[in-house]
């Protein structure tokens, strides 16, 4: 991994990173820094991270000529888990497990947001596959305001494989497609737990994926257009099953 | 405007910019094109959209170098509408209104994706800004996936006395804030319509605005983050209020 794709930058990524103890090593903050920047300098001073003051050049260099507004920050290499770490958490915090799998999601905007979304809405991992899709990288990271580095994220090789073992442990399976059913009447409350599979930006769920899924669940669109972008899809229903009772 | 600025590229944009009969005036597909491209040419002569292949050259000139995948169309320029028009519009559906009101959203994706999320919640117009702000450009409409080009978006100068005017007319504004209550306790039925406000991605709502508003409600996060991305946190809401039974 290079320095730049474990960097932060931007005054709110950085911000809620260091608010959020996302794995900061240093700061780097141009030099003679006014108003916002002075405020994340004494943010990082009060959670002990080093901050460099630098010359402008040098943050443009180490961001890769990002929009940096005068701060990045270096982040810890980002560490994936497994499945059974996600289930094991689950168990402790005495909840069903709630996971979500990413069907191919390849825009690390998207995938970013998608990693917030989770945190927020309390799932214990996200399962992406190591193939043809995004992988958290420092875009990755700041796109979710460093919530990345608190969910649980594990790479699989199968994501149909990986559905039918989970299904084995009990979970529903929930994939998120336009010919699913309304999204509200669903019942997400097994005590099993459940994972909620979301497809990619284009094409969605892939075929063998879909049909692994033991429901399909689509959100009702009011308008002309069929869809919502992926990651506001996938917030509109972790939202959903995070505001259900679950056993 | 610039050629760019009227531009959508990408297949998956201009797809479903075809499907949404998004006010496409040409398609420009790369000669030779395979597999998908010729997707988008059957899509197209059968929405009578005129197709010119050209090199690739003429695709990436056109498109600023964007990554468009060998497809690109031009659309017509973005017209804005007023209150009255979004007013009238509720009426005549016999809804009662249903605004989102964005409180300075400069992120052109994130524009692009709440436009898309307000027009499949089925709201009667967004009012932006016309200062802070980003405006409905080229990337704002291939964000929205060409959603932009149906819903009504009016530009205003003040966000405070436009919610003074709202409030005269009958609607509760609620303002998405993390000092509000649960957004799924609240009750979004009165006959008087909704107006819904949504802050900048980085400081939320403005303190102005704030007071403005009747009711403020927040998402409740589950995980150390304290909030979602403000298109992602955008959905979630106007999907609840989509939802809701409205008199």
């Amino acid at each position: 991994m290079s320095e730049k794709q474990n960097m932060i930058y931007g005054r709110n990524a950085v911000t809620e990173a260091i608010r959020a103890e996302a794995g900061i090593e240093k700061i780097i903050i141009q030099k003679n820094i006014e108003g916002e920047g002075r405020k994340i300098f004494a943010l990082a001073k009060k959670a002990k991270i080093p901050v460099q003051p630098v010359p402008r050049f040098v943050l443009d260099k180490e961001t890769g000529g990002a929009a940096h507004q005068g701060v990045a920050a270096y982040v810890t290499e980002y560490e994936y888990t497994d499945l059974a770490a996600m289930l094991g958490a689950a168990r402790e915090a005495g909840e069903p497990p709630f996971l979500v799998l990413l069907d191919g999601i390849e825009d690390p905007q998207n995938l970013g947001a998608i990693l917030r979304s989770c945190e927020g809405a309390g799932v214990h991992g996200v399962l992406i596959p190591k193939h043809r899709a995004a992988s958290v990288n420092g875009t990755v990271m700041k796109v979710s305001a460093g919530a990345a580095a608190f969910v649980r994220v594990a790479r699989i090789t199968n994501a149909a494989a990986t559905l039918k073992e989970l299904q084995e442990k009990g979970l529903w399976v929930f994939g998120l497609d336009m010919g699913g059913a309304p999204y509200r009447e669903a019942d997400y409350g097994g005590s099993g737990g459940v994972c909620l599979v979301v497809g990619s930006e284009g094409g969605g769920i892939s075929r063998l994926v879909r049909e692994s899924c033991d429901f399909l669940v689509r959100i009702p669109m009011h308008g002309r257009v069929g869809s919502l972008n992926a990651s506001n899809a996938a917030a509109v229903v972790l939202f959903e099953i995070a505001s259900r009772p679950r056993a």
